[in-house]
């Protein structure tokens, strides 16, 4: 069967995140219907990233078989009409070797998170940044990030509903940058645990408001306690904008 | 009474515009009642710019006189508490002289005009960018959009609603940029006329698709003639960034 590989971006607000299940709207359900409509096939787009309910991509990867050998821009076209009024979008569909895999097959995957510095409330960026109204050092928020670059037990950094049998994790990236009233926090790695970002951010978080120190994040890693981690950053500003391959 | 000033953001989406009126949501409406809500005193907040229905801003100007001394931290918080739950932030509050005027006193207006140049629906960007699906030339738009630089009677790039006395005004930029499948076009005067941005963003998408030369630019502009403008840009892509005095 013909595989095909999707980049895909949606807006997270209306979904309860990727992964299908019974009596939620979902990214890949919605996917898994326009392909229906297209092909009257049932069947699932495998994502390279298994995003929570609000978070977004301007990026996600995902590959799928069909049983008939369609033009590769048709099949993009098509899924687009099928999947309105729905905020999920097919950026580019092309054909895949019969092995490749969008989760697998990854080597690296890039998320933004978008924080807004500021005390009024967002208005065009509302559901699309976390607001944080006290002032942030973003500096001090980038030099402590650098103390989770690396391989490292990242049980802190995991959502007690993470399901990855290891929490060992090799963190390539994670740098902090201010733009205004803008605090942008870019992570890569070959793959993250459940929450991982959001809990690094939120901890980041609590460095760029005084509150901990560099030092402390570095224990916070150490502990490797989820009870050690700084409140979870809100889904709204996360973004998987990338993977490679 | 004391005068102040105040920078204010909108998601436009809602909003019949910026400009109060019976029977529509506007922001200026939203506006006179949050100062009523604080004060009791019903009193319009004058703009920098009478945006249209659907038109964002970022950087907005107003001033408002109120009969007693506030702290101007105290307006922006107050003001912002009772405006939620519109889409519309006050970003900043100064006191200002009593002869500062958000609109005659204004010597530059920065507009941005937001392009998504791709074939699939918009999601995260719906409602703040126009999308383009057929690929846009903009080193095209931006060599043409050149000809428009200068003093001009911009009769054939004004909406036929427009108020201003003379068509002539003096554009001192207007620049357009690719970033990715974002084009972006810049644009920067004194002062504008009505749907002016949008009339010329539109021209020059007909600069961009290969279906206007320069030249055809050009003789529109000499045309002085709202017949010869190209189709209107939809308002989703247009902010107000900035006001300088």
């Amino acid at each position: 069967m013909p595989r095909y590989k999707l980049i895909i971006e949606y807006d997270g607000t209306p979904f309860s995140g990727w992964q299908i299940q019974a009596g939620g709207l979902t990214v890949q359900g919605a996917l898994t219907a326009a392909i229906e409509a297209l092909s009257g096939e049932k069947t699932l787009v495998q994502g390279a990233g298994r995003t929570d309910a609000g978070v977004h991509a301007r990026g996600q990867v995902g590959h799928v078989d069909l049983s008939k050998e369609w033009d590769a821009d048709t099949v993009r076209d098509a899924l687009n009409a099928h999947l309105r009024p729905h905020p999920v979008a097919i950026l580019s569909a092309e054909r895949a070797a019969g092995d490749f895999n969008a989760r697998t097959s990854a080597i690296r995957r890039h998320y933004l998170y978008r924080i807004i510095n500021r005390r009024a409330d967002l208005t065009i960026d509302a559901g699309r940044a976390w607001r944080v109204p006290r002032p942030l050092d973003a500096a001090a928020m980038h030099a402590a990030a650098q103390r989770l670059i690396g391989k490292h037990d990242f049980t802190t950094f995991r959502s007690t509903e993470c399901q990855a049998k290891s929490p060992e994790k090799t963190l390539q990236q994670l740098d902090v940058e201010r733009d205004g009233d803008a605090v942008n926090v870019a992570a890569s790695a070959r793959s993250f645990l459940h929450s991982q970002v959001r809990s690094m951010v939120g901890s980041l978080v609590q460095v760029g408001l005084g509150a901990w120190s560099a030092d402390d994040l570095g224990a916070a890693l150490a502990a490797r306690d989820r009870a050690a981690c700084g409140p979870l950053a809100p889904p709204d500003g996360l973004y998987l904008m990338q993977v490679d391959y």
